[in-house]
């Protein structure tokens, strides 16, 4: 009987399902923006993690030691319907206690529940777009006209229930070196601009007033200040942020960081360095360098603090085929 | 003009809100099953994270000492929509790709995206229960009648967004010395029947054949071999399953983990010691002990390596009033 | 294999299933605000569908007579995000294109879609709470204290997946005659104001003025001009309302009319008659007399063009368990 | 404040919305299938409700005549977890009586409700797709290529919230003669084999046998018996269907009908008569012809009665940009 639903949803279902495209698509045309192929890319044509391919058992070893004090502190904003988020985003989280009512009317109810332990239970539902909050980016959620990290392309990477490379079960946890880089404080201010652009000039100073250097396998952390506005003036949060540039960029991914994040909706500025090149730090990072990205980013306890190096340490929930994931991560020092 | 519409949002909106009630309502009758009242809790009547009092400093620093290979194991499963559910459960994810659409036809599009750089993204929209898959619990997710952990009511709690006590925003992140016991090798098994009630001298010959010991502020892990079912025959795998036993938790409890999982759907044995009392693991840890559980961990590798002690990290996303959180800790060693 | 399965289902499936529970709960104490129970109905105490029993073939052959000229007015709105909504409600929808994409590598696409025809399909996700816009509730949306219509009580009544009785699965087609008063008119005002409780008076002058009456089996619609709020100003719309009060409400039910509706968001006067009994008259019309209501009508057309009398239809998607049904009726003359 | 935040949401928007295109993109290579561009409609450029257009107030007026009895048949299913679902479709409810427990702790809760009245209230979330149960389609659902009916493109019509054009709040309530054609009685069977053709010969035999013709705006249904099926063998239900072939579509869409219909779940035959063009009946019906098509009606009851002639009366949920509303449309007669 299975037999013959299986046959038509395969009417239905995707034929070339994961990985049976053997290779991305080759050119069909001028890429946009006058770009050559920027695939194979540093880690090879088939990876698919990026820049975490640096999380090595060394920097996890190195990362361990700079536990000292035992403190951990949360680096994730709480997810409510407040949250800031633009149009075509949403989350909404309605709480189920039907069980309490339906157990109190089994025939074995004790008291008000099942059993007689009188067992009940909650739970919610939840529904949105998960680019919402705090949260790790898939190298998979930005493309170059059609064209993901290492050449895949929309035709190839889409289906129905997710992307098939890149989602977030192929994007493994992260424990690791992290630095916050507090360019607020080295810039005597409590909150960049918008549209401040963040330069290796500012990063070099920051690492010399902090003491700390990156090294390979970091994960490399902004603190802007921006991060204040979040859920207390959602409108100029989101109308803008100051962010590393794209000279950052390349210099962090040229001493083979891991990832890196911020206390900001999109990590790099807004407006951008081009107006004419919206968004063009994060698509860079994405796309080209397969360089792992963190918005929204809870930075001032660090930054009160003045805690610049720690363990930092992410997990995340792995929905198969996920461009993004809600996170908190912790830096434990 | 703001002003008229909150004073009708106040109509709908909960009068007493979260914090207000200055302590758990009074009994009002006998509790179920002949309970006396079990709060106040050892970490006080308003504590909402229960034994996760346990992770302190030096936890965390003697944990982070145990990272000696710098090798990450992943003990989460993916979740999609072939994941085992329960019936009113459920998840559903769908891909969203208009962004590609919408960027084309923008007055400045750059070949098939936005801008110059032709920039484009891809999200998703999930909705469902998201007590599915490898889960963290919050302790408010389950209830004796309509009492929770500390006493506290539904009718104290609920709200319409989620819980306001106990949501898995105040759930911190989890930075400990994790412990696996294989009670299947133990039991010389692939996999322990359905049903079996692991004992306290199971626990302990585990501890004693492995070579380690249970600290307080431990993570402590069950791998009963039934998470192999997981996906391969989710009929079977939600039929019942193996666990600890109450002698076990509280055995736990006494010593002062800090959280405890295991590789299946419920944690405690199905059916249970006492099939009058269904899941009364569970709800004993919950609502009386206000010790946290984990489901449907993966932990084979673990097993496999025979990788008994290792610094256990599990972040997760803050969503408020949740009562539980997908996730997918680590285990680093 | 699946009897495993469904065994185990069973645990948390409702025993006692719709229809099970023979009888309305006894009384176990006194009810809310003085009230004697009002059950059974006038249609029985087995009865879902209150005064749709009204909906007899005599009204719906004597309404088909009423179609003199066969136009057809649309008497719902448009359903989107900006739709006002109240805090809890929620309505979000995502459009779904990626079958053009899938489509597009199956082995037999044709140019860039399925099959020689090159066959695509764009779909949507839909989200939310479906109280929201032009809505017709089911009697079950309402209670007093926990008792519905007829008595049934919540405990006998919600499933995880719905509510078993009064769900929009029993509420059949309405195809009747249709009435609508504009009270705005015979007020000589664009809008009523806020707080305005329509009389028995008010209802008795506009079908003087407008020489029409009211019959058995009616669906009677009240134009008040808040709705031209709608869509305009959200905020004004939701801060109160016009509309019918306690007696004339009963009024209509003792004329046997099947339905009654308005271009407001809750029917009844906000603020009510008595500020200490919030919503009294939808509560009394849904939970002791069984009386169907209709919110947020677009009657302006109606109104516009002096059409009085019709023949009213509205068919609505049959989603079991629910308590509203998102509709747009139409006004047939 | 309101404008900075504007300004950057402005970002995201399409910025060109709605009716900005002035006409159909022009061709930019030949069309799949060696197609020639099958517009301007006949119904023009511009128009998007295709053969609704043959709502005229004449065919009302005489559809309203055809009701003599005052019986009305709901051709709608019941809409829940178990209807027939292809993979990437779902639905799915939960109940929402969290108003009961915050009602409860109002300072002026009056017994366990809101007020001295004591009011509660139940309502639900629902998420899925809507293109499941009896369902009426937007031509814009379907498309040939990236080609919608007259001709627009996926680039030009969809929007992250919907479709800009071809939306469900585009189609007018439908209020017309309706006509049920039982093709399983003219062929002797109770059930058509799946993948029967119907033929235009049955059409012309079943109005014979049936003593009914067709008209200018006749909503002309089909009972197949597939349907039967449908709740009760979902598998084999799902597995193929017995429907209308090429040459019924294109007689009906001659003889001016609005709207057609089945017990079936894509009305026309799978296996369809070309393996190689895959649901080409109602791909041409929606995206060459604007004929609109009614999915899973539930014709038993007609069918059984032998009412052949009706009033058909179909209105349905506005929702912005959907392509289907679950329906449950009525015969009237």
């Amino acid at each position: 009987m299975l037999s013959r639903f299986v046959a038509v949803a395969l009417l239905f279902a995707c034929v070339a399902g994961p990985g049976v495209a053997a290779s991305p698509a080759p050119l069909d045309g001028p890429l946009p923006d006058g770009q050559q192929p920027w695939w194979p890319s540093r880690y090879g044509e088939e990876d698919q993690i990026g820049t975490l391919n640096e999380l090595t058992p060394a920097a996890v070893r190195a990362a361990a030691g700079l536990v000292r004090r035992g403190e951990v502190v949360d680096l994730g904003r709480v997810l409510d319907g407040d949250t800031p988020k633009f149009p075509g985003r949403s989350w909404h989280q309605t709480v189920d206690v039907s069980a309490h009512l339906v157990n109190a009317r089994r025939p074995d109810a004790g008291g008000a529940g099942w059993g007689r332990n009188a067992i009940n239970w909650i739970t919610e539902v939840q529904a949105g777009t998960f680019q919402v909050g705090t949260q790790l980016d898939s190298i998979g959620h930005i493309q170059i006209g059609d064209r993901f990290y290492n050449g895949w392309t929309t035709k190839q990477v889409v289906e129905e229930w997710g992307i098939n490379r890149f989602g977030m079960e192929t994007v493994p946890p992260v424990v690791t070196r992290g630095v916050l880089l507090d360019i607020a404080r080295l810039k005597g201010v409590a909150r960049l601009d918008k549209g401040y652009v963040i330069t290796v000039a500012d990063v070099e100073g920051a690492l010399a007033a902090q003491r700390v250097e990156i090294r390979a396998g970091d994960a490399v952390l902004f603190h802007t200040g921006w991060g204040a506005l979040y859920g207390r003036d959602n409108e100029q949060f989101l109308s803008g942020e100051p962010g590393p540039g794209l000279d950052v960029v390349n210099w962090l991914y040229a001493r083979r960081i891991a990832v890196t994040g911020a206390d900001t909706w999109s990590y790099g500025p807004v407006p951008g360095e081009d107006p004419a090149r919206p968004f063009l730090v994060p698509q860079t990072m994405y796309t080209k360098l397969g360089l792992f990205g963190l918005e929204n980013l809870k930075t001032e306890e660090l930054a009160d603090k003045q805690v610049y190096e720690f363990l930092f340490v992410l997990t995340h929930g792995r929905t198969r085929g996920s461009t993004a994931a809600v996170v908190a991560p912790a830096a434990v020092y």
